[in-house]
């Protein structure tokens, strides 16, 4: 007799799922059911359909050779039958039942199963704030809300919009906004920083500048407190705990949850967040019942901790393992790096595995060496900078995280892809200074940005490489700390220098890099020298170089005046 | 009292050696000596500077900062002293010191060390055929040679080209006449293919095909047997085996040796090829003396076996670990994976880890999958295909190799970067196929290329896919072989199927895709089906249906007709 594979959830996990399973057991009936009419899309290009990158929804839901992915197509091609607009209400995991309802009819059903394959994903985070259930406010929980969010943009009644949340989803979606549709939009972000436990602040600190250079106000540590409508019940306004915005749309992109009912309903194991718990080969705490995607928790392959991924490619990779283990192949899905890119108008920020505040939260001595370096051969005319921040143990020299921020391209996933693997397997910082990336001129540098990065991090653990953290030091030319003795040595050209040292005459000085070894002892003694330069190398090579002299009293400032220049300072010349 | 350095060698490990060491031991007196007058060069760079990309060599051998890293730069900015015009003539190594003499003046002079460090780089390959010194027969063995080449090209005197060598330097040189010069240029490569060793022989045609699109001429199999003058004694023809090919240039590319006779004459071990051998420590057989760069011996750490890896960006790697250890540090370099990148016009190939080649040869049960995807979503605007060949040991499932081809971009290097990492810990199939690799619709899809291409590989592996070589079929239908059995079944929609089916009514038929499931017993069962679609994807979905009916003649054709349009095959339709 044929085996029976019921799969709840037709996005991504499922129906990659139910494809690999097709594929490893011809003689399996399978079926995959959905409560909603369109399934098998790529979630993660919303943004771009409401941006009007992409013309028509049905290419979110289509093959590479342009079929649509409908439950037509399934039967068809695939083999699979696929009930939509079908909701599972409950298990009965005795009697290896699962009860189902059409969400249109209420008509009701039940199939039966050998194995159970729950793929129910997740939903978006509700504010529990006045107004959150106005017309106007969404979430983007499918893609008939995209659908419905784009027909707005289309029909010209959307002229200011706030997005809720400073995570990659809501910086997605204020870019679709703002950058076709020309809408005025504002993000507000409850933490201090946007892609917060993403990235440092730092690079937080170059992408908002980034977003605002774009048109795109940004407001952190700013929580919304309601949403008020005009007279036809449409919002109107966000009201937060510092301002109030005008708006005719609200998108709260504050995050997911898993739905995790289904299976708590019916006796399995869910963690307190309500996602599935499963083993690494992706089964339930129910051996015939599989779960894979946005509703399961996962590894934190890092910290060695519990974990909740909810992304397509991690759902993909995971319902490929679950069809292995259906068929009885071993396969193991272990955890997560947590691996994260994203395009942000003209540049892109990415990262693997965990930033300083989460690896200082988990106890780790972690320190940190933002680097920037020329991302191509500095003389091949397509060169642009790339920023690489290494996150490191000092400890036992582990390499924690990367993150990056550079033009748009894909020169910073080469960086973000070559730490993922590595990071997995628990790399040490000599394993990234000597890692062979590929080299050419138009393609790198002959020491790569990402091995540069690895031996910043190995001369700052070593003591070699002191530096003063980039908010310590805006906060000091912001004034908002005083520091009476500090005084900077500004490296470069004196052409460059010149404007810094007669705007700052009292705390700006200039000595180029290649006369201080001669002329060193026109330093001051008193004073504690922060050493600038474009980049940061040559204030490494000079602090080196002034603590042989007996001069110890100086601080690098990472990444040089290439990051103060992204941030968006008001004393910058 | 203060250590001596000397440093024999100041293009790329040298110089890395020495500033690193100056760092690291503010004492030491360093000596870097060269027998050229332009040191610290970029020579990976030649190429873009003969093209025209770079305008000047100064900037192949300046800083980021624009500082022109020549003897006096390292004086004063480094604090290292530089010797140029000075050849290193031998090493007395029971009194430690180098017997050197000026390259003009023919003065002798003699450098007592404490430690020394021999970075005396490569030569190329000299051609042992008649006319190999005659004027216009050019190899690329120091900057001075790049710059009469330039000169030349820049006063109008080359019209016709030859270049010896279809390796990556090469076709850089091919490409930079072409292009912007435009130059009639014409490659003659000894071996079968392009790349010989590096790629497989697919994406070695795919190279070649782009190479003849964009007017490069290549002669593969085919060895020049001697170079004629005109009266003036200027190279004006290259004789090969096959063909005369008229020219006012040559370009010998055929290699490099290392420069290992000052170490051999001083006693130190040495390969068989003349390469200096040393240990992780970059130490050579006396532990007074290092040898680091092109000069050295290293490991494939693939193959477990003596590799000679001449590259800039080892080089710089390797100086590095030398200095370290100078300075008391144990730092290790283990060896190569042999990582490679190049633009070719339009394209970009690369490679990391062995190939098929050269992993049969060392007696590996290879098997190797070739997958031709989308590089970003499918969906999203700017997408190219990209194409990803993975060899892997198919005993034990680890991975070998990994070779693709895309559009230029950083694309390519994202995954080849990735895999570097991973294959140099000796990564299996699996490792490939969890591989985070980070993802967001601009830049990658949910199941990335590299994670396709390992499960591509894990199905062939297992059996499941079954596949026949690209090569096969062109000869099949180029009618070098004959297989009266073979019947290609076109898999994709039926208005793409008919111009072949028409062309080919005896061994081309359709069935679309969707409706095999339906349909598959019109299939002919006395024939050996070649199933294409455009990518294989679909044809290994058919593959394993079909085997479930008992139909098991079938075969894949890998990456589909993208990779036959890539070939340049005369019955492209």
């Amino acid at each position: 007799m044929s085996q029976k594979i019921v799969i709840v959830g037709a996005v991504a996990a499922g129906p990659k799922a139910a494809c690999r399973a097709r594929r490893l057991l011809p003689d399996a009936e399978i079926t995959l059911l959905d409560q909603d009419d369109l399934i098998s899309y790529g979630g993660c290009g919303i943004p771009y359909f409401v941006s009007g990158d992409v013309a028509d929804e049905k290419e979110l839901r289509s093959t590479s050779f342009h079929m649509v992915r409908d439950a037509r197509f399934f039967q068809e091609a695939k083999g699979i039958d696929v009930m939509t607009l079908t909701r599972a209400v409950s298990i009965d995991r005795k009697e290896k039942v699962v009860h189902v309802e059409n969400v249109k009819t209420g008509q009701k059903d039940q199939l039966a199963y050998d194995k159970l394959v729950l793929a129910t994903g997740s939903r978006p985070n509700i504010l529990p704030i006045p107004g959150n259930d106005l017309k106007g406010v969404f979430t983007i929980s499918s893609l008939h809300k995209a659908i419905a969010i784009k027909d707005l943009l289309a029909q010209g009644k959307v002229g200011k919009a706030v997005v809720i949340g400073g995570g990659a989803i809501g910086i997605e979606m204020a870019e679709s906004l703002a950058d076709l549709w020309g809408v005025e939009t504002t993000i507000v972000e409850f933490m201090p920083q946007v892609l917060p436990r993403i990235v440092d602040p730092t690079i937080a600190s170059m992408v908002q500048q980034h977003l605002k250079e774009n048109g795109v106000d940004v407001f952190t540590s700013e929580a919304a407190q309601r949403f008020e409508s005009n007279d036809e019940g449409w919002v109107s306004r966000v009201v937060t705990n510092k301002r109030e915005l005008e708006c005719d749309l609200v998108i709260v992109a504050a995050g997911v949850r898993p739905r995790g009912e289904l299976a708590k309903e019916a006796g399995l194991e869910v963690s307190p967040m309500g996602a599935i718990v499963v083993n690494q080969r992706m089964q339930t705490s129910d051996p015939s019942i599989y779960a894979a995607g946005d509703c399961v928790e996962t590894f934190n392959l890092v910290t060695g901790k519990k974990a909740y991924a909810p992304l397509g490619s991690i759902a993909n990779r995971q319902g490929r393992v679950v069809a292995d283990n259906l068929a009885g192949i071993p396969s193991r899905f272990d955890g997560v790096v947590g691996s994260f890119i994203m395009k942000v108008f003209d540049i892109c920020v990415g990262s693997t595995g965990i930033s300083t505040e989460v690896a200082k939260a988990e106890g780790y001595r972690v320190v940190n060496a933002l680097v920037v370096q020329s991302d191509r051969a500095h003389f091949f005319p397509t060169q642009a900078l790339m920023f690489n921040n290494i996150i490191v143990d000092s400890s036992d020299k582990r390499v924690l995280g990367l993150q990056g921020f550079a033009s748009m391209g894909d020169g910073l996933l080469a960086r973000i892809n070559a730490a993922a693997g590595m990071i997995a397997q628990g790399a040490k910082i000599s394993d990234f200074s000597n890692l062979e990336l590929a080299y050419a001129p138009p393609f790198s540098t002959a020491v790569d940005v990402l091995n540069a990065a690895a031996n910043a991090a190995d001369n700052l653990v070593e003591g070699r490489l002191r530096i003063i953290p980039t908010e310590d030091f805006v906060d000091w030319m912001d004034g908002r700390a005083d520091h009476p003795d500090w005084m900077v040595v500004d490296l470069r050209h004196p052409k460059e220098a010149e404007p810094w040292t007669k705007a700052f005459p009292e705390r700006w000085m200039a000595l180029v890099y290649d006369q201080v070894r001669a002329n060193y002892e026109s330093l001051p003694k008193d004073k504690t020298l922060i050493l600038i330069c474009n980049a940061g190398t040559r204030s490494y090579e000079i602090q080196v170089f002034l603590r042989s002299k007996g001069i110890e009293n100086t601080f690098v400032l990472p990444g040089g005046l290439n990051v103060i220049r992204r941030l968006g300072v008001s004393w910058w010349h």
